[in-house]
């Protein structure tokens, strides 16, 4: 399975709020410069208001609890899930399959703070994590033009008949927290729109979900 | 399913350090006495080398993981799920179905904090998490004394054969990051005894895939 988290809530203080006492306390404490800290809704509220579209940004913990779900899996253990990040601004993170990510929240900024600094993570060595400039479009056209997704139009089926189909596809899901996705071609181009029980779940679920299903159809689990 | 997240890495921060620099900085920063925080391996680390045990503790995030795993999942929403986290000094969180457990990581810890100081959340009206001192035996006993275990030493059935004995049970699974449980009776003398695949997955896993199968079980997915 290969998981594009698409249009995750995941960027930089953006410029227009570097002056804001929110967050300038946060980076002093941190050490680091305003443009170099991930925008949080948890740390950076009060600024946020003064956002566009703020309801949809500033949310790593939905991108850090995705990547747990998918990284420490069974499928993933056995080389068979690979992760693509895309967010809001068209940056695109690959992340190895080796990839062990930080279970801590903290340390899990602080390394993507460090891969927007250095464009991969390590530093030196095999990158367990790569920081592109990529639009949703070319990443998915890049992966083969064909693909899945996650999407509350989708029609209902039983979660075991997935499994398979999921297992070689390319999977999209939605990294943001709230409304539809902005590209709205991923849903009308996509070869095969799932949705999952009644209700809309946060990505972490679906990805649990999917990530499942495909491992039963791989004879994992 | 009732869950019982057992002996999980989750304590205020222990006496015999209250005096390293490494906890006085850090509730410093965050305007508490140093026996009001959690223990966190992420913050504490150089701390905890003075102290017995030290691999298998400090790790909220563990608990965190697990929690967000259960309540958001379509089990919990539908009133199917309930959880109790015991500890490692036996303390047990009472969770409500109905708790919506604070999805970042540091509110999480600022609300188990709030916890272990007024004994329940919110203070006022009708508590979405109550703490009391209760050992493992004495939960496992008032929830009925018959109990299903995840444990590397159980024999490995297909997931999808687990889901409705799992819908139904007290299911308990371990929240420390290494090692064995220390109350060995609880897999001696469990009525089941479950593995999941063919080598150790952390707690938020098993837990993804032990409800997603009672989902499947309830006609959910």
């Amino acid at each position: 399975m290969i998981l594009v988290l698409a249009e995750s809530a995941l960027e930089l203080v953006p410029k227009e709020i570097w002056n804001h006492p929110a967050v300038l306390a946060d980076a002093r404490r941190r050490g680091k410069r305003p443009g170099e800290i991930l925008l949080d809704r948890a740390r950076h509220h009060p600024a946020m208001r003064l956002l566009a579209d703020a309801k949809r940004r500033g949310r790593p913990d939905i991108v850090h609890q995705v990547l747990l779900a998918f990284q420490y899996s069974l499928l993933a253990k056995r080389g068979l899930g690979k992760a693509y990040i895309h967010t809001r601004d068209d940056y695109v993170i690959a992340v190895s399959p080796e990839a062990r990510v930080p279970k801590n929240y903290n340390n899990f900024v602080a390394l993507i703070e460090q891969l927007f600094a250095l464009g991969k993570v390590p530093p030196k060595g095999e990158p367990l994590m790569e920081l592109y400039r990529k639009d949703l479009a070319t990443l998915l056209q890049e992966l083969g033009g064909v693909w899945a997704v996650f999407h509350e139009s989708g029609a209902r089926k039983p979660l075991s008949q997935m499994g398979s189909e999921l297992l070689k596809s390319v999977v999209v899901v939605g990294g943001f927290p709230h409304g539809d996705f902005q590209n709205k071609w991923v849903v009308e181009k996509a070869a095969v729109v799932y949705s999952l029980g009644e209700e809309s779940l946060d990505a972490a679920q679906v990805i649990c979900k999917a990530v499942t299903a495909a491992e039963v159809a791989a004879g994992l689990l």
